[in-house]
């Protein structure tokens, strides 16, 4: 396929050169390959997932439908390659995920809440998928959460800040990458309303515009540049939660499967595909969303699988975390050396949804009065719990979250600790997945992200670039050498 | 060199064959490899020791010496292979050091408890380093706990239960290994002291015996089989933790350099090297003395990466973990997106030396009568906590320790929560150091083994097995296949 010298791109449209490509940054820690170049270049993301998230969901997979110790593995993890990556970033050893994807996205460390930017937000960077693009490639982008939110984001824009998530929508708009599929958007016409709506945009910038089962499942590869928005969107303009997806709602599969439809051409294509709740549920201490939906992630990944049996020799898959989320842990104090996943299967919705629904419902309708004896029998036939089995102190922590959740104040449990013990979700809902969790053997440490190292799988064309122990930076600086989209002294791309 | 047929050494001695080489049970997960069949093996084995803990040793390295982001990688963290290892038992997925020493040891999945015998407790299991011995390797097993404790024990012993020490320990004079170096024994003459001191027997056997400096660095190769116990023992017969080794304390480098020095021979050798007490102070939720003992065992790889040096072709080096312990993580909630491990390196001695000094003298001279006043000069200077700059519920959690370490009961404390609160541990100590954990952006989920995974290093001879994705037994086949151990369809070790 015909390259064109990177440098003049990058130049035209008055980007710095990504600093692992300027002078002295030699990518040295990727190997010399005589593999060929990948036509057909998968990216998973799992945002908040490491190793902890994707042996949860295996002990999970196992635990329920059977009695017997054993992992049930995931597709992806079944993978020839497994490598670990470091994800900190340039100020913080936690980094968060527009600053882990910018590293993945360009190769290089910036700040947390900036997308693909320096520190000092005046250089701008050159993104993997739009190098990929100049080369020839198709572009696609898919997550489940808004597609204006910072993982997405990071292979498309260049904003000093996520929370510009406006301009992030219009810069999408103006990428010329071929299919977005997934969320929707947070600010679609602005913080304040005011603005343009970005869906216009996108239709005058030559996209078709989906947000139906039915006008999804009618795409076709002549329907040119397509922005593919899911019909049910749940919080924050995210997709459902997998555990609260209805049969008729389009699942991450089915955006990765068309995306295959619709990008396949001679010239290959690169396609970026989020798992963007797994990171939610892990923020919010929920274990069975957080599994649900890194087995979501793994269908997805099985799409990619299907295709690449047909096409061995040209695709890689990678499939990797742009952090850890929460701390998770397959064990806690209170059990010592036991699990019990096979309880959190029986909590029969998100932490998202139940907040959303019950609590939103009995908050209005209770305001001040209500009674916990009222929402026991829910709790119970919510996440499947046994008041008459739990201790004293959980009873008494779950009745103190209650009140809060109801907006009282609790003695002995002073605001400050307000965080600590709900980290700014409905206190109810917190404490009872985490008590849920607590009974299962899973334990977390925070409402944040960490620097637990992340596992990058591979398989494919190039799969053997992915093992040992790596930074995120790297990612992007192996991808680019694999496409041979790779700046060499003279700053061209070179040729094929 | 020559083979002796396994099967015949088997059955004279009693074995049964283990699980993964029977029929029926090919070890289809090792690929063919036609590496040279490494002459010199070590397996380091960090007990308790994951991803986060040698990343938490790395993130201190970097940030001890420096106010900037960034990692200060381990040696063995830079080997060029690293896998990911599971390491459920039997009957759980969180495994113990008995379970996982035989996963590694024989390729057989146990009880927790058990070492070298099936969950029934009547099949014995022959070990890779039995095997190993057979097949003329000479062979070393070094710890820094005590010698007869269920890692090390896992090399050598076969027992229904992990506390039968002192069967444990005359197994070990019975071994025939060349070299067993580190701490000492927990039961030298039996539960009740009413047996053979171990030492006369292993001396009876034809050891050499040293526990001093002196004589251990006087050893020579013409010393024969060495039996070499440490003179500073702290607890339970175990070497110091790192952080409290006195300068003339010998450190696990030391006793793995001895070991190359004693056991290199024209046939090669096969060395266990476990540091046991990261472990012990993930138990105890104690980061500064977990990160100093992965640092420890780093060292003591570096002995065997020198020794790797002048026989590169013929010399493989792992560096694995048995399981993770405590749940650790690199982020707490109360930090958020921050971490601060410079704030650990202020605590000046292990929780086990405050336990046992400070704390066992106070409370011997202040019967019920202690002051927290007191105590408060004493913990800032021991973990460099600042109580003026601590809130208020840290300080009621720490004074309520204190009580409780005094032997008090606490209103609003019940005690049923004290396992959750303690652990077991000294009520004050383990609340002092999972507070300045805190305080350092380190969470812990449990005082027990968690189920996470375990990160498998690999540099030298055969490297290439040790990629990916697997289980604790592959690495006993993965040893076994290398090493041309191997029991093939005729039950013969294949010839050379």
């Amino acid at each position: 396929m015909k390259r064109v010298p990177l440098r003049s791109l990058l130049i035209a449209v008055g980007l710095a050169l990504p600093f692992s490509l300027q002078a002295g940054n030699t990518p040295a820690a990727v190997p010399a390959t005589k593999t060929p170049s990948p036509k057909y270049v998968f990216l998973f993301i799992g945002d908040g997932m490491s190793m902890t998230q994707v042996n949860s969901a295996e002990i999970y997979a196992k635990a329920i439908g059977s009695k017997e110790v054993g992992i049930k593995k995931l597709g992806f993890s079944q993978f020839p390659v497994a490598g670990m990556t470091t994800t900190y970033e340039a100020g913080s050893f936690i980094t968060d995920s527009a600053s882990a994807g910018t590293a993945m996205a360009s190769g290089n460390k910036t700040l947390s809440g900036i997308i693909n930017m320096d520190p000092g937000k005046t250089r701008k960077f050159a993104t993997i998928a739009e190098q990929a693009k100049a080369a020839g490639y198709k572009i696609g982008i898919v997550s489940s959460v808004s597609l204006d939110h910072a993982t997405p984001a990071s292979f498309y824009a260049k904003v000093p800040s996520r929370g510009d998530m406006y301009d992030i929508a219009v810069q999408l708009t103006q990428s010329g990458f071929d299919y977005f599929g997934g969320g929707g958007f947070a600010q679609p016409k602005g913080k304040n309303k005011d603005k343009a709506d970005v869906i216009d945009l996108a239709r005058q910038s030559g996209y078709t515009y989906v947000n139906s089962r039915e006008a999804f499942q009618a795409l076709k590869p002549i329907s040119g540049k397509v922005l593919a928005v899911n019909a049910t969107l749940q919080d924050a303009s995210a997709m459902p939660y997998e555990m609260d997806r209805k049969p008729d709602d389009l699942s991450l599969a089915d955006y990765t499967r068309k995306g295959i439809e619709l990008l396949d051409n001679k010239k290959g294509f690169f396609m970026m595909v989020e798992g963007g709740k797994i990171d939610w549920a892990g923020h919010a201490n929920d274990a069975m969303a957080n599994i649900s939906d890194v087995i979501a992630l793994d269908n997805a990944v099985a799409e990619a699988v299907a295709f690449q049996s047909r096409h061995p020799n040209e695709t890689l898959i990678l499939v990797t975390g742009d952090h850890e989320t929460g701390g998770m842990s397959i064990g806690f104090a209170g059990t010592k050396y036991a699990t019990f996943y096979d309880k959190v299967s029986k909590q029969t919705m998100s932490f998202q949804a139940f907040t959303d629904g019950f609590m939103k419902q009995y908050k209005a309708e209770h305001k001040g009065t209500g009674s916990f004896a009222d929402v026991i029998p829910v709790i119970e036939k919510t996440f499947g719990l046994d008041f008459a089995k739990m201790s004293s102190d959980e009873k008494t922590q779950i009745e103190r979250a209650f009140v809060r959740s109801m907006g009282g104040e609790i003695e002995k449990n002073p605001l400050e600790n307000d965080y600590l013990l709900y980290g700014g979700y409905d206190p109810l809902t917190v404490k009872l997945t985490q008590i849920l969790n607590q009974h299962a053997g899973i334990g977390w440490t925070t409402y944040s992200h960490t620097g637990v190292p992340v596992v990058t799988f591979a398989k494919g064309a190039g799969q053997e670039l992915f093992g040992g122990y790596y930074d995120n930076t790297d990612i992007y600086r192996k991808l680019v050498r694999l496409m041979k989209l790779r700046v060499n002294a003279n700053s061209t791309v070179a040729a094929n």
